[in-house]
């Protein structure tokens, strides 16, 4: 019964994110949705990545939170354009949320769409927003463990970003272990291990993006 | 339409909490649900719980996850009862899982059961298991702005464990921010700052909770 009723919402979001998929590609935008825990550094890698990508793309970015506007503010006060979507509860973004927001951008005037969801690693898995990739984030402090505990996350995941990695001395952070369970569930995806305040291990997390980013314009 | 489903779970939740509940009531269970986020420190504060007060009560202990059995294992290694849920997806434990799990226990030999829920800032908020009170933790690295981002949670929990208080130094977190939101959103519920793994900490949390569980007692 309960099965019946979540089928019936995906395929709702589904359609719609269809609809997400063909607009972005109308405009030639590439949209990458970053999904973590909260507090693991969610907005300070859109800052890092803005940082280093701004002079080649026009970025905008969807900021998913249940409430407050504090992480739009955030972003807005580096002069890029910010939406800022709040759920009032739901522990996700659905399509529908993502074309809303997109209508208080100007879609010719941007290159890539950044989309953080909300703090959540469980319930962003189910809903495709439309977007071009899903990337995950885990940091240090949250434990090399998580890969076995929320294994739909890393399996979903095009690429994993491993925030905080200048706490790991602080945390008792197996990295080999963390990489075997992260490979068994997901062999294809690159570790970008970073320090997004810090700047750190920046280069070739972007560096993918970009190439993600051109292969779509290449294939137009 | 969404909002309709959404009360038809919940009210089917409710009435299975309240089946637990004079189940819990019948056999003198104090009955406490952990909430945080993943990577938080949970099974660490039930661990160092266990250590402060398996002298004083007889304690088991019902584990949830998405997938793994590593929590249930950590506890089981220290003698103390362990039941392992796995949601198999679901971001939240619902009561009649509690249900199926306790059937697992002989709850004539416990006097407090610790729910360990799913690593989750949202789900687990709007769910009534049929626990006497719902705790939340969140850890240092996670951010002061939490309760901004999550009020919810915040606004439910009657105590606010605040785990990795060693770190402090670390992160950029301002304490006095912190409270001022926390008591905003929850003028009743007391902060204890711990560190699980040192051991910080533990009196003050576990001296509330002793006095919880003989408030019960003594109301019969």
């Amino acid at each position: 019964m309960k099965i019946d009723i979540s089928k019936g919402i995906l395929a709702h979001n589904d359609a719609l994110a269809e609809e997400n998929r063909l607009l972005f590609k109308q405009y030639g935008v590439f949209v990458v949705d970053l999904m973590a825990s909260p507090g693991a550094g969610k907005t300070s890698t859109i800052l890092a990545t803005i940082a280093a990508l701004r002079d080649r793309y026009r970025i905008a970015v969807i900021e998913g939170d249940i409430a407050s506007r504090v992480d739009a503010e955030r972003i807005s006060a580096h002069g890029i354009p910010a939406v800022q979507i709040n759920t009032g509860g739901a522990c996700h973004l659905e399509s529908a949320m993502i074309r809303r927001a997109v209508e208080a951008l100007d879609l010719d005037e941007v290159d890539l769409l950044i989309i953080e969801n909300v703090g959540n690693l469980v319930c962003p898995t189910d809903f495709d927003l439309g977007e071009h990739a899903k990337v995950m984030i885990l940091s240090v402090p949250e434990g090399d463990d998580k890969p076995l505990k929320y294994p739909g996350i890393f399996a979903i995941s095009e690429a994993v970003i491993l925030n905080k990695c200048d706490t790991m001395s602080v945390f008792d952070f197996d990295r080999d272990a963390f990489d075997a369970v992260v490979k068994g569930l997901n062999p294809a995806a690159p570790i970008f291990p970073i320090s997004a305040t810090k700047g750190e291990g920046i280069d070739a997390w972007t560096e993918w993006l970009t190439a993600r980013i051109e292969a779509m314009r290449s294939a137009g």
